[in-house]
């Protein structure tokens, strides 16, 4: 894909390494393509980054067709900049734009996308441990028109944004509400696309959660309120009884890249794992027999987010003591090792600029 | 509340009246409001339509946080400016913001909003049969982040479309594909916002129904898969043995503001009607039993659907031979007689100009 570049003239001040937060700061340049159909996706294009003109009437906006990814780009102890399977994104973008009805992406062109945007704003990638350039494409409707229907012109946009270190002060284990008012996402529907809409519906039940102390909600299937499905933006896992177990892909869940290779990690290390559906109830149960050993989320932003509790329906517990397990820490010290360049990747996973 | 005013150096070139389609052509102006944590709803401005500068990683575009309304304004006979119902609408705005976790607007300014920018571009106002001026407010979080949470800043933007006849050939019910596999919404979900979320999980459905012959799909609940709920975007009724039913607000479907006034004009015409749970299965022995008398949707656009054929699982039934009913006729009549200023309005329903 021939990708034009226009440089802007008045780089931006780089903000402080130490205080980067998340998705705060945006770097000199973005990458977009348009999509008009007849024609496909054209018009690739790296230009600085700034406002884009979206017409009021713009679909997205409206009806929410939407999809969005992100991944990371990491630069090693000696400067190399490696990214995380953005090839398994690439591809989710197909899956999450079959269910939107939007046209589906040539997933080599937008990893050379994402690669040529990071080359151009390498200067940007931070170096302190921990921290790393976060990579969000996204794509919305842009067709100037009201009227429920998929719509015929898109655009194709990638935003990078320095981030830091998820744990600054060592990892501590969070406490998770068990929702069993609000549904994020229900059999039939968006949920294991990566959409507009899935995070639209998880905002009250994460407020009110927050409200109770609770850092994030751990959401139930929308028909039986029985089944465990994913942890506020992340996928779950639960140790039990030496076996790790994760809720099957239904439909209902995101299928997340770092769940993915969690898994896999956790195959070849001899670790018994399985993805099936799993009730709320087992998981108190195994509490309660003393066999609950370990739970925690995955996901691009923490790669693991151990949980030290949990409170469904008034009822807490408390796994592991609160603190992070043997399994958690070797997943999240084997993935973030790799995604450093500290490890040696034997999966194949990581690709270099 | 005070309202800035720019009029555009370039007024465009109005669309031919005879082919106006719906939310194809936009109008001269449109009016935008900021909200900024701290300082509330400020800036009120009528300013030329044109391309809104947005982030790339304005929130909306990522998150889903955006609800939007839908009304129309009716030029009569003698040249009047009259709006149905405009306070229902904004009341709604705040119930959908609640929902989405948007700071709720004020309805009075916002009624007035759309009162002077109607004034501004009354030029537009079609003045042929059953043309009208559709109305779009929307929200959407504008703030630039990206983070699953509330935004900090919004804008509201109302946009305005000269809109054609609905029906130009007379009114011909449609058939209705009975949906058993996606889902709109769910109990504990988002159904009864008017929110991007919902309408980007009817499009695949919506799709799928069209390429089968069928204008629509009926939306059965997420839960069971058992009880009505809407059509396509549209509330629904049925009239069954001389009674009129259509399906209680349950938090999963939209309170139409058609379909309150629906059954407000019934009631007061003296016509058995109840707001209830209803079956699929009621409706198909309804038929059975020679009791299905009709069926229609209601909604801003069409006011009134006439719906002749239902086909679910493979089965299809007819209603009232495929033609438009003697109830739903009477209430389109009525409805769009009042709005037209053609009939006396009993109700308090109107607003002039």
């Amino acid at each position: 894909m021939n990708i034009s570049i226009t440089k802007t003239a008045a780089p931006k001040q780089k903000p402080d390494q130490s205080h980067l937060g998340f998705g705060i700061h945006f770097t000199d340049h973005m990458f977009i393509m348009d999509y008009t159909e007849g024609k496909g996706w054209h018009d690739a294009r790296i230009v600085p980054y700034g406002p884009m003109a979206v017409d009021p009437s713009a679909m997205a906006l409206h009806y929410g067709q939407a999809i969005f990814e992100g991944l990371k780009a990491y630069r090693t102890a000696n400067g190399e900049i490696l990214l995380f399977r953005p090839e398994k994104n690439m591809q989710r973008v197909n899956n999450s734009n079959r269910l939107l009805c939007i046209p589906e992406i040539n997933v080599d062109d937008c990893v050379q996308a994402i690669k040529e945007l990071v080359k151009v704003d390498a200067y940007w990638i931070p170096s302190a441990p921990g921290t790393s350039l976060y990579i969000r494409p996204f794509i919305f409707a842009s067709e100037p028109a009201l009227g429920v229907r998929p719509a015929h012109s898109y655009q194709f946009v990638i935003i990078l944004s320095p981030v830091g270190a998820y744990y600054k002060e060592g990892i501590n284990p969070v406490k998770i509400y068990v929702e069993s008012n609000y549904v994020r996402a229900v059999r039939g529907g968006l949920g294991e696309a990566k959409t507009v809409a899935n995070y639209a519906a998880s905002l009250k039940a994460q407020v009110e959660a927050k409200e109770q102390g609770y850092t994030q909600v751990l959401w139930l299937d929308g028909v039986e309120k029985k089944y465990v499905e994913e942890v506020g933006t992340m996928n779950v896992f639960f140790k039990i009884n030496g076996e790790v177990v994760t809720p099957a892909l239904t439909g209902t869940i995101l299928p997340g890249i770092t769940r993915m290779s969690t898994i896999e990690l956790l195959k070849k290390a001899g670790v018994p794992v399985s993805e099936r559906k799993i009730t709320i109830q087992e998981i108190y149960d195994a509490h309660a027999a003393g066999k609950l050993e370990e739970a925690f989320g995955t996901g691009t932003a923490a790669v693991i987010s151990p949980i030290g509790e949990f409170s469904w329906n008034g009822n807490v517990i408390k796994v592991n003591d609160g603190k992070i397990g043997e399994v958690s820490q070797r997943v999240y010290d084997t993935i973030t090792g790799i995604q450093s360049g500290e490890l040696e990747d034997t999966f194949g996973w990581i690709q270099k600029l």
